[in-house]
């Protein structure tokens, strides 16, 4: 998909986020939305794409990083309701709980009791959520090895990707079919009437995320809310410039 | 300045930009970076330009709301203290403690002693940084009111910026000059040998995010710091493609 | 019941609670004991005979004020998941989630719906806590009215006492009996197999810390565990004194 | 001292110390109390001495364990700052900062420059906190090393004490004549007129509690306040008794 298609399509939908954004704000919703999938399916992107036209002080971005020693200790849950939105509040979860049914399982980093009792427990987990009234959605954005391959060689050799190569990602090229099985299982186990699984095909990833935000916006309810109206009177003098004293601008990068 | 042209500055930077970074991590450097400005001068943008191809998990920005009754009782610096980097981390403050002697001031949102006390202490304080081995820079970005006013009517006409426009924002339009005495106040006791600012010029402001990012980078040390070697072999099979169960992908987006 | 007798009784079993809380450190339990009960009944001498012999870095007592605003936005049980305990902690709740099914009732902050949510939510979430392997326990320390009366009226007339004597209360005051009915409900919707009430009368306050302690012992596994040998060898000097500088000590305070 | 000779000299101060407490509340003030000294010394009974009559909503203490990896990595006061007093609270540190001029120090878990660094920063540090009107004591407690032995062979042989003994204060016995050192360069170089150092002799801990605590209330303003009048009509009905349902309580603990 050519670039200016991609924005001339993507455009108009971040303008129905916008509006979204502020019926959640002025009628107190709680909406969460978790990002799970292949590694380089193209979870950040589609994050992107939700967020960058809105306000970071109300949509947040939870990326959890390793669990310190206390909270490999604790309830599996306990760090992440610590993130869950409060009123008027959106929280995209980057990865989210279903890693100990995904990375941790097909690593070994959980064991398979805990992985059960994982499985288990989500269904309960999230229909306190729902019954408390908060709007979760959970996406699962797919991708063939092919993509995988391709993506991963990229970020290799891109000096601007090369960060998000882990050895992690590395390891798990071999491990593809066993991400497969597990993503069923979490689906048989995990998708259900009150919290639906959405699986969205990432071959094409700018194709994704036009479906992926075009389907959040679809089950949502009508948003419609309009802005508060402001006063914009005339300045009453003629716009002042920028003065400085003993500290001038630098200079500024060349241009022609 | 076209955005064509912009792109094509600003992509080497950001690739410096992705070098520093991983330079901080493997020598657990501390960055913190301050954006202050005027009202839509654009640091946003300049952050975003800064932070977009980084890794969020080493690259955070904190923009702090208006401070509970908790922390309104706290020592002023309390809940920025709050986020300083660890080893390794870059943290992007959006506003930051300057705020005191910016929009606190002006809207009179904190007494004159307070305001005195924090001009009193930010050296010292900022000292106290520097001198524990966090690198510290501090931009101001400045804009002429005629550009403010056109961007302030953008933020009001166009329905993806208009949650940008705060009531206070409009009072403040009264008060571009308060503005500028304050900065000047604010330089004269703040602009010190260990941590001084750097004024950049954001009435072009993609020019504007090119001249800070250049000169962010021209003020850190030689950053040269190679990616670790990583073994990327052959799969030893054809890639796999998804192949679903009971749940499949919903249909794609049409495009042509 | 005499002080001296008190102290007789209550020293063996805060030895055995000395021992239980090192088999909680190293076989790595979880345990959360909730106090909840009439006011004055006595839950802050309760918890102070349970932990005071206690490592406070091990046994930590949370006794949560009023919500703040984003709190109150929140799932519920989000402020109290925050401090459950990790590997071998002990948490005791000086009052807990159970509050909305009290006081929060009783005194209307709480909506009815609100209750009717809370009763239905917690024999769920109390029962994600106990299969994750935490040991809860619930106490309830019930006292009559007169006893209550005369708690009240000498939190009124004793200075030591006056800042536990809240408005809310003395608003309770004409509200025994509704505080009865609303925990014959939560007891009819929340003493579950998996985490059932224990009620305790605490008409004679020691007594009923002696009843509580005596009866935690008692639910708690065999939990026999000898601390680990340590060597302690003569020093090879005499010992030394403290000896000052420039600076000494205050005169002590006289005593005969 | 005879416990009961305490006793009668401790309770009017801690009516005192209510007071105190009400008047902080009322006029808003932040209260910090720093606890050092020997390993034995009574810090945790001198903190009790203080404590055990306040809310604990309003007096915290703080101790804090063994820093984290993260907070190893942060600027060396950011994990005290956090638990720094707002308005009307009393925040008491069982050990504080002065870690690392002390423990730290002597068992050579700190980098010398790392100690030189601290106490250089230390006057400055708590000048801001003094300057921005937080009152600020400190403490630092004595024994002879004979009065520690004891209490060290005590903690190995009482059961309830056993837990007290961590393999560092065994290292740190032969290190009593440094540790006298680390604390006279501390005292050199921290004693400062804004806030300065107290030392309490603990060879005897009830006269030490005695003398501390005296010190304490003669060193703060003249804290008179009194408490708000409060209405306590008699109730309307005579007293109420528990009644139950279902669920009686269980078998009080048998007394003669």
């Amino acid at each position: 998909m050519k670039k200016s298609d991609y924005e001339d399509a993507i455009e108009p939908m971040q303008e129905e986020l916008v509006g979204m954004a502020r019926w959640a704000r002025v009628t107190g919703q709680r909406i969460v939305v978790l990002f799970e999938g292949r590694d380089t399916a193209g979870k950040g992107g589609a994050i992107r794409a939700v967020s960058e036209k809105l306000n970071p002080r109300q949509c947040r971005t939870v990326a959890l990083g390793k669990p310190t020693e206390d909270e490999r200790g604790q309830w599996y849950f306990q760090r992440y309701v610590k993130h869950l939105p409060t009123t008027g509040e959106i929280v995209l979860f980057d990865r989210s709980w279903y890693n100990r049914a995904g990375v941790e399982k097909v690593m070994g980093f959980a064991s398979d009791e805990q992985v059960e009792q994982f499985l288990d427990q989500v269904p309960t987990f999230e229909k306190m959520l729902i019954d408390d009234g908060i709007l979760l959605f959970k996406y699962w954005l797919g991708a063939d090895q092919e993509k995988q391959e391709e993506r991963l060689r990229e970020r290799l050799e891109d000096p601007l990707k090369r960060w998000k190569l882990s050895p992690i990602d590395l390891a798990a090229r071999d491990k593809y079919d066993a991400y497969t099985r597990a993503r069923e299982e979490m689906l048989a186990r995990t998708h259900t009437e009150w919290a639906p699984w959405t699986l969205v095909d990432f071959n094409d990833q700018k194709q994704g995320r036009l479906t992926l935000v075009r389907d959040l916006l679809d089950r949502l309810p009508d948003t419609e809310c309009e802005p508060a109206e402001l006063e914009f009177p005339d300045l009453d003098h003629e716009p002042l410039v920028e003065t400085y004293g003993a500290l001038k601008p630098i200079a500024n990068y060349p241009i022609d």
